[in-house]
């Protein structure tokens, strides 16, 4: 089969592969019809070191059960399935309190040793776990916005529930990327009153007001923290979620919450350490997040896209194949792409 | 009157100041009765350059109301009183959401301009949004518990509340000072199932105990992070309290806390940045916590301590005359005194 393979950093190429098979008996195998490129594929994309056998892309996919192992019960062949970012049990303390992501028995796609999204076919470890089927007659046309629960869309609620974004609160979220994006869709239907996003690029700020961005500032910096007060009262706002992973971004993001208000960051974070202790500890500003347990959030979001509520496929503003995937990391990296959709 | 005066690192003194008395209309003049020095006064202690004015101390303390501005409506003269460690007006909008640490027109005690706790009369701004009466007919055995509701009771409730303690969770305890036994108190009153104390001094290992903990781990760094895994079955803790304040113990409790968990900090954080970043995000820990709004506290844990269900007074196991202070310090810096109380 033909699957993405990145070699190092700008090096990313479509190759034969040995065909996805059942390994486990708590597997399953899955046809992809529809992946993405992720905005955590660019750190890789940057920075990875040239390695010799290469790495599998890809942790979003929707596609079709072709096979299961003996012991899979949920799910059935001819099942269409989304894939969470990382796969679990299902079963371990963790999975029961809804943090799949920290799974004792679960993974990450990809790598050296497993398949990974943006291939013709997956193995999937614990499949019942894992996978959540949907509905048989689906319209195609939601595919985009079904894709983005794996990852953009749950992690983008993710940010607002960490950052405590309820009703009549105000916001602001930190990068006008995919989930940045997605956290603007997140805070709107919890209720915010006020959502200002903090990005530069023309057709993402069309975009985010369409999804329900109240306010703009493009500034950054200093400017940005001022920009923010001005259309606060002087206060900051309640929630802010962090979108983009640098210290300065975070930093950015610390400062503009009001005393008693939150951070929800889920921007992978590039630094070792969080910046503004002290202020943000006299502020009694919290600061929570991490990588979304998308396997628990699709359950509350699907309704919401299946009823067109949310319309999270927008951020998908480039089809492509996967013999283009290598221009598809290019225009996402160079800023030319808010989100590559791959079909097959 | 007689006020105690700090010029600088070790250099404390009483000293007669000039009388308080009431200057604005929303003011309380308030005799001292008891007092307490502070962890947080060890800080400057250690630390404060030379200084020709000096500094007045103390944010802790009862008293009774000796007179009251025209504007005073809540406070009368002759109430007995508790002064939380800050001043609030009790009508902002923080205040309004019991964030009184962050009063828009607050402050702290002492300093260049104010009085502080640990003299024999204060001049208490904004009264009626400061301070607390007691009912009258209260027994003065309880006096040195009403006390640590000024600071240290309702700073270790703080922590519990920031680190999520609820009913049967795991909690660490990191700092084995009076705020860090009161975080043991006010983890088993909100229903924590095992609480592990960190710390390394008998008399407090054994006030921990009699307050509630269940474990004690006197190791410190990676030790103390490998003896909590082996107390929690390898996962770590549902919450943690940090009670110290510098950037090791910080990472101490990061490290403590298992996935989805959350590290509520009351430690004054002696450095700019917050360690462990990526392990943080992708276990999922939050972070929470700062000044606690004692404020908002005290009318819950009033009851508490009126009907004998928490004793947070033993943390005091020195009392002293005013003209003693210097000594109190010089006691609690070298850990000779958990805590000081001042009898007027």
């Amino acid at each position: 089969m033909r699957a993405t393979v990145m070699y190092g950093a700008g090096d990313v190429r479509i190759e034969t592969v040995p065909d996805a098979h059942l390994v486990e008996p708590t597997d399953a195998l899955v046809k992809v019809t529809h992946a993405a490129i992720c905005g955590s594929d660019l750190w890789p994309y940057k920075s990875m070191e040239h390695s010799e056998n290469g790495n599998r892309m890809g942790h979003e996919f929707v596609g079709t059960v072709e096979a299961i192992g003996a012991d899979v019960k949920a799910i059935k062949v001819g099942d269409i399935v989304i894939a969470p970012f990382v796969w679990s049990d299902g079963t371990c303390i963790y999975c029961q309190e809804g943090l799949q992501t920290s799974c004792l028995h679960g993974g990450r796609w990809g790598g050296n040793h497993l398949d990974g999204g943006q291939g013709e076919a997956v193995r999937v470890p614990q499949a019942d776990g894992t996978l959540i089927p949907l509905p048989r007659d689906i319209d195609n046309t939601l595919m985009p916005s079904l894709l983005t629960l794996s990852d953009v869309m749950s992690t983008g609620h993710h940010a607002a529930l960490a950052a405590k974004v309820s009703s009549g609160k105000s916001v602001a979220v930190v990068g006008d990327g995919a989930v940045g994006l997605c956290g603007v869709i997140a805070a709107r239907r919890l209720g915010a009153e006020q959502i200002i996003l903090l990005g530069r690029h023309p057709d993402r700020i069309a975009l985010a007001k369409e999804f329900g961005a109240t306010d703009i500032v493009r500034e950054r910096g200093e400017e940005a923290i001022d920009q923010v007060k001005k259309l606060t009262h002087g206060l900051g706002v309640h929630s802010v979620l962090e979108c983009v992973g640098y210290e300065e971004s975070m930093y950015t993001a610390l400062n503009i919450a009001r005393p008693g208000g939150a951070v929800g960051r889920v921007g992978v974070p590039q630094d070792e350490t969080i910046p503004a202790s002290r202020q943000t500890f006299f502020n009694n500003i919290s600061i929570a997040g991490g990588p979304a347990p998308a396997r628990a959030y699709i359950e509350e979001l699907l309704p919401d896209v299946l009823n067109g509520k949310i319309n999270p496929g927008r951020v998908f503003d480039r089809k492509i194949r996967l013999d283009q995937v290598p221009e598809g990391y290019r225009a996402m990296n160079e800023r030319k792409a808010i989100k590559v959709l791959i079909e097959f």
